[in-house]
């Protein structure tokens, strides 16, 4: 791919802060940056040496913009092994913007979301998995997630991935020789390596794909809903919940307030709260957002919190909730267990395992690590993280290790049947490819524009 | 004043960004990298030249946070005119907390608000007035605030204050001389150029004062509500405002969502629109605050927008409504001009003066025009905003200049009735005491408290 316009767009988050950066990449970075930026000190950029922070004005005709510090990185020593000009100018919404608009009347043009990994990758910088882990960074919600993210950059799923296919290559190697030299005594030896290899790759990509769902929940976070009638202390529950956890929001489309999400991080785990200013502002979720729309909440949560007030017996309203739930991943929230208990709890195991009924006070603050236990509980499955452990956290990692697992899968089949080799060639030619689309090795322009459309601009 | 410690602190928004910032300022800076930073391709950073980015990984003993890219700027030659290092990593919100703790940890102390700028002030860079155009800068909603801000910056608010303060000097001077060597012919050439030094100072002040109104709605926005009966309209309004105009989303505290601002730029007027969350999630603002509430936003108000329906009768909540406004900040805006007219205007006219009755309709998209004509009027009063004048934006600035125009007032009455010139060299170290505040050459502990704790950490 011949990568040919100059592109720009702001690097760093919306919002008022003290220090911007607009970001541009490719042959006409210095060009452009010599239009508009005037040294203090010297003539030119080119008076400089190579990645110097210079002092100077973003000047628009005679008009001064604003008071930069600007560097040129020569390619192909940079972020996209292109030239690039990075200038820091003062934060806030107005000079970014005055300046990228500036850059862009200058000769560039504004970069699509993910542009400049994608260009880090085009230009053979870093691999697929590396540019995703790039966003993962970006995203990450937790110090876990981060450090997933972070050991994806340096490379350490791009090893494995590489040393598995290298494996794989080897095994389709034998079964070629095996096919091309049929030979009895050749074919013995071969037939008893081939099953081990095999079996070796097969369990590697079994041990990895193991990872995926605590991965994509470490990555991801839990999406949670908070359910209840009027006045069961759903708000309580919230606020029990945000109380010690500073909770980071995110606002997706910049202008509309309904889709603002929410992260708690609970001991590592990023629990994604769903709609929770409709909690707040009126201290009622479902029956502000109707029946139809809770039930949609209920679907694509991950986790579902029903709170219920013991100090009352159960009522239609709640059974209404408890009958459409699903019970694999619902937490019954008994709260107000400081009051006098009306509540009959059998009647709740009804409906779901007595395990995941949960008792709380949260006017007295009691009862969120029970909660919080419960949750760690369902995202490791009782087994111990470890640390060290390579840990999938992509879905589209996860689809591919599956494919290659069942493409592996099906390789052993023929084997132990002693199917012809053709078969088995076949198979692990799936396999590798399928892994190939990790790191990038096999890759497709749209299966590209997918990964980099998540991104956000500017990176 | 002697600044010994370190200081660090997140200088980029929060949020998702490509890039984030951490800035360091201080004598230690460049120790507390040494002790975080490895350089991919020399030994340390006083391998490299000053203001180079240089490459590496922060490392928290052997496990590697991010990968950054890391400058040196030496004082004083830096924008603190101290040693600063910035290390510009991944954004987000993991990768810049996790460094800014590192950084803490290594020897540095978390800045408080604008505590670099305030540095930059006391180390001498630069002066009260420009210190407060940063943070100017970074608030700015508008082009034209940022205008101004920058132009504040630059020192042209420095310069005009410098030199009404030598003028004043040099009358002060001239007072001294009358009263030191008073013979009847010196006083007489002196009182009447003292006179005419005097009105030019004076002239001047006021010319200056007269610009604040403007600056302040400028710089802050007119706060706007949009009140109304249920079904008249009120989101159709808001959406016909924000329509073209892409809203800027600023939060406050973090978590809480109650504190959302929202501006809107109207042909360089920043509208500050309060409450539109509420606007937009019940369709209903006063149904939802209360009528308590609703009063409140309207004295809190620069700026009422009062919806009515013209396809039905003026009710009982209308007058409520329109009984307890501010005539004088109040439009009325009759909505659904292009429905069959049942209401009567001149009901309205009882409450309101006519030219500040305008009819739109939400509907289809007319009337946006007049409202936003109506509003220019208010803000400009008539007069022609002077791109070249120097505007005064800064209600502390404003406050200043008015005690100044008070006491120079005062000295030309005492001049004029030929009272002692004790009384008139008095009033004039008063203005030019005054004015010192706005660039800071009279400047107390307190003061600079209470301007920088208004900046955001990190500038």
């Amino acid at each position: 791919m011949f990568i040919d316009d100059t592109i720009a767009a702001i690097a760093t988050a919306p919002g008022e802060g003290g220090i911007g950066i607009i970001r541009i990449s490719g042959s006409d970075s210095k060009t452009i940056a010599d239009k508009i930026f005037k040294p203090f000190y010297k003539n030119s950029i080119a008076d400089y040496s190579n990645r110097t922070l210079i002092y100077g004005n973003i000047i628009d005709k005679d008009e001064i913009i604003d008071e930069v510090l600007l560097a040129f990185m020569k390619g192909p020593n940079s972020y996209t092994a292109e030239d690039i000009i990075e200038i820091n100018c003062h934060g806030g919404f107005i000079s970014v913007k005055k300046i990228l608009e500036l850059v862009l009347k200058s000769g560039a043009r504004m970069a699509e979301p993910g542009e400049f990994t994608k260009r880090a990758f085009l230009n053979g910088r870093i691999d697929l998995s590396q540019a995703e882990a790039v966003i993962d960074i970006i995203n990450a919600k937790t110090e876990k997630s981060h450090e997933i993210a972070q050991s994806q950059l340096e490379g350490s799923l791009s090893k494995k991935i590489k040393s598995l296919r290298k494996n794989i290559t080897e095994v389709i190697t034998q079964v070629e020789v095996a096919i091309d030299y049929p030979e009895e005594d050749i074919e013995f030896i071969t037939y008893k390596e081939l099953i081990d290899k095999t079996k070796a790759v097969q369990d590697e990509v079994i041990k990895l794909y193991e990872t995926a769902d605590t991965g994509k929940i470490l990555r991801e976070g839990i999406k949670t809903a908070i359910l209840g009638k009027p006045n069961v202390g759903k708000s309580s529950l919230l606020n029990l919940i945000l109380g010690e956890n500073r909770a980071i929001v995110t606002e997706i489309a910049g202008t509309t307030r309904d889709v603002i999400e929410e992260y708690v991080n609970i001991g590592g785990i990023p629990i994604k709260l769903v709609d929770t200013a409709g909690i707040r502002d009126t201290e009622d979720i479902v029956e502000k957002i109707g029946v139809e729309k809770s039930r949609q909440h209920m679907e694509s949560s991950d986790l579902i919190l029903v709170v219920l007030d013991s100090s009352r017996d159960l009522e239609r309203e709640d059974l209404d909730i408890l009958e459409n739930i699903d019970k694999n991943k619902t937490l019954a929230i008994i709260n107000k267990n400081d009051l006098e208990r009306k509540m009959d709890l059998s009647q709740i195991e009804k409906y779901m395992d007595k395990e995941n009924i949960i008792e709380i006070s949260a006017l007295k603050n009691q009862g969120l690590d029970s909660i919080m236990e419960k949750i760690k509980e369902m995202v490791f499955k009782g087994k111990i993280s470890n640390d060290s452990e390579l840990i999938i956290s992509n879905s589209r990692h996860k689809d591919a290790i599956y494919k290659a697992m069942k493409s592996i899968d099906d390789a052993m089949k023929s084997l132990e049947d002693h199917m012809s080799y053709d078969f088995v060639e076949v198979d692990l030619k799936d396999a590798w490819d399928s892994l190939g689309y990790i790191n990038g090795d096999t890759v497709s322009d749209e299966l590209l524009d997918n990964i980099f459309k998540n991104f956000c601009i500017g990176k």
